[in-house]
């Protein structure tokens, strides 16, 4: 049961927004900004930087959609699940690995960032913007997995919800108001 | 030395705002309708919460700049300070007591929260948007605040610079760009 009267039949953070639609604005666009528009790093890549720290805080609205929409992005599911598993042995670039291990530290705690891995992912090729987004999106994440948590909302365990939900958030980003219960169904 | 190139002279996330104006605009909006607009919290209490959470994280420029900012709304820095060393006892309402242990619960992680330290706010008459509130205030300062110590940003320590800070915080908000180091010194 959620913690506050929130509105029936939203899943996850789609509650949060519809309760308070004021905040939920600038949760979207960071969002929208953050995984969805042009960008160095691909859409796929950054919904896997999001994805693994949801995973970390243990967040399973937001590990799953992430994971769905970075599997919509790719068009495989069992890259996601080889990052989420372990990211160092998957079938992914050095460059990424080294940035999902900035955004790990960055899930424990910002200080826990330090001079050698911001080294190694600059070694492999990261530019500056990349490196920061990738701290920017693991910060984020951080609020959007408390948030959803610590309102104690619905979280379905629905898989083909969140394929559909994944694949809504790989087309059409975060900018727009949040799916109605009814579109992803 | 910050782990990436930022603009020079600007303190702690300002640094990270003037880098990536993009994210800098929804991440101000955000802070500007959680801390700053018309709410049943004061923007004082709503500083307190976020310096407590800042203070948890262990994040010296945020912790130090909202304590400044919720010192300027209640005209008396000795509450900050009585907050910061031991919130239950400190001379503030059982409702804002009882909103700092949900928000320093959220801190560690959303799962944190029980239904009980609900009820005891709702008991103390706290209402759904106030409660809302503190779960995003929480969740967001654990984004700011390792944002602020992810890119490791230079966090100068010089008391009079924040509470100039401060003052501009609890007067402008937050909607504006940030203060320029000029503003500060």
């Amino acid at each position: 049961m959620p913690h506050i009267t929130l509105p029936e039949d939203l899943p996850g953070i789609t509650a949060g927004f519809a309760f308070r639609p004021e905040t939920a604005k600038p949760m979207r666009e960071l969002a929208h900004i953050l995984l969805h528009e042009p960008n160095s790093l691909t859409p796929g890549e950054r919904e896997l930087i999001a994805m693994h720290v949801s995973s970390q805080n243990d967040c399973y609205f937001c590990q799953t959609s992430h994971g769905a929409a970075a599997a919509a992005h790719f068009g495989d599911d069992e890259i996601v699940k080889r990052v989420k598993a372990d990211f160092q042995h998957a079938d992914i670039s050095e460059k990424l690995k080294a940035l999902l291990a900035i955004a790990g530290k960055v899930q424990k705690g910002g200080k826990h960032v330090t001079a050698g891995d911001i080294q190694k992912a600059r070694d492999l090729g990261a530019t500056d913007v990349e490196i920061h987004d990738t701290v920017l999106i693991a910060a984020a994440f951080c609020m959007y997995n408390r948030y959803v948590d610590g309102l104690g909302t619905w979280q379905p365990r629905d898989e083909s919800m969140y394929a559909t939900m994944g694949k809504h958030m790989a087309t059409e980003g975060y900018r727009k108001p949040s799916l109605a219960a009814a579109d992803v169904a």
